[in-house]
């Protein structure tokens, strides 16, 4: 029996399953401050004869297994979980082998198994949310070089008729600080689910993320781009980025159909959990079987 | 014996040797059209045993190998060279394997084998002359996608400062229109090779290169970058890359030493053509151990 650990920044999900995808138990638990998380963390995965852990964290996180801080929580501005030593922590706990990669990889690696992505060897799996971040499955694998990737971040063009500052912290009007959820409760001055019949709200979205996603095409060349997250359940983002990508890109690059290529989750809110226990398992095999 | 082809859009060159890298013999030919310059490379390489090619190409080219065209050239600028079957006109007259990938990632290939990134699985080579194109190596293996990387074309922000319009015919004033060579002798009126001691020029080249950096370090955060091409033979622009791109990224991403981390190529102007012999190498390997 395989555990998963979807570990985000309001809440966490755990989960007893198998690498079928098949989830036998479940609970949320709010993420409050370590130890009163990760006490019902323990408290849920001590009923099962658990084989192995897979954690999909929020982050920053540190998944360099060279390195001394491996399986931290690293840089997060929610301060009680910085340099929370997330993987040691589990395996003092349970002494079993735990994989460790960020949430939204975890997602990518259940999309590219069992979701919208299955039998393709190349996803892009975005959330946009509260932040927004990516992950991508490259030539089968989880994308990772010096760190994980920071998507989220990377730098659009403001609208012209767009004024708002943007709210990153660390770059101000990049891609999350212009189009992450808190960016438009505080552009528009109420939150996204009051705001669902303003056509001008979800173009103006719709343009920033097909800018994005622009990027991401160039560089990453993914098979498949799945959109998930609390702002992608405002489908009618989706008209709006079908609209702007070929645009934007401009006949430059192959483009397939667009309703087939950006879709939502396969999983629905199932990707992160089911990834998960995923890595779980890709932690068991390599147990047995190190290179 | 292996031969190599680094295809250009002025130039080919041609070499036969080894894969470890050695160069036997070699040969620059001009940039034609098709019936007169693949005619001096068949020639070229009708004097040797050869047991496989590879080729190094400009672009765009079809890489896919299930496609219909895989081993064209396809939408380029070059008319005489659209829609050029390359692979086909090759194992047309020398009946052995060819080994078919962009300039820019047969460089990355020498760069990761023998060159700057040694040692490495992780590497992205970027050569920015009268185009911008870039190559990737991801945990060991030469990224693709859905077709290959197009890199130079990811959008950056105009500096204040800057009023040329941009030189790209698909998008105007993306990183290539704002960076590349001739965009530089349009809004300057000279080439760069007359502008050495102007540092307002490589300020802002420095300025616009480390923005398309920062997309690339986000999204693929690569183990090392090694920028080659002849408008990085102006050495000044390191320094401005290295001034900026921590200004960019504001400590959200580990940076290592930049000196150490964005550098030349090791192989100098060598890079694509020993790339193209480890295609050659490449393609001879799996002719005999089909996966």
């Amino acid at each position: 029996m395989l555990g998963a650990i979807e570990a985000g920044g309001t809440k966490f999900v755990c989960a007893v399953g198998d690498e079928t995808g098949k989830i036998i138990d479940r609970i949320q638990i709010p993420t409050t401050v370590p130890e009163e998380t990760m006490s019902e963390v323990f408290q849920f995965f001590n009923k099962y004869p658990i084989e192995a852990i897979g954690i999909g964290s929020f982050g920053p996180i540190d998944v360099n297994v060279e390195s001394p801080t491996y399986g931290f929580i690293t840089s997060t501005p929610k301060l009680a979980w910085k340099d929370y030593p997330f993987v040691q922590a589990i395996k003092e706990a349970f002494s079993v082998p735990v994989g460790f990669n960020t949430d939204v990889n975890a997602a990518a690696l259940g999309e590219v198994t069992f979701g919208a992505a299955k039998g393709l060897d190349s996803c892009l799996y975005i959330t946009i949310g509260t932040g927004i971040g990516a992950g991508a499955i490259v030539q089968g694998k989880l994308l990772q070089g010096l760190s994980h990737p920071e998507m989220g971040h990377t730098f659009i063009r403001r609208h012209a008729n767009d004024s708002y500052q943007g709210k990153c912290p660390y770059h101000q009007d990049c891609f999350e600080g212009l189009a992450a959820g808190p960016a438009i409760e505080e552009r528009w001055g109420e939150k996204g689910n009051s705001l669902v019949e303003r056509d001008d709200v979800w173009n103006l979205e719709g343009y920033y993320i097909a800018q994005a996603l622009m990027q991401y095409i160039l560089i990453l060349s993914p098979k498949k781009i799945i959109l998930g997250g609390g702002v992608m359940n405002q489908k009618q983002v989706f008209t709006y980025i079908y609209k702007y990508l070929p645009e934007l890109i401009n006949h430059y690059v192959f483009l397939p159909e667009l309703s087939d290529y950006i879709v939502s989750p396969g999983l629905g809110d199932h990707a992160g959990i089911t990834g998960s226990l995923l890595l779980a398992y890709q932690a068991l095999q390599s147990e047995y079987q190190p290179q």
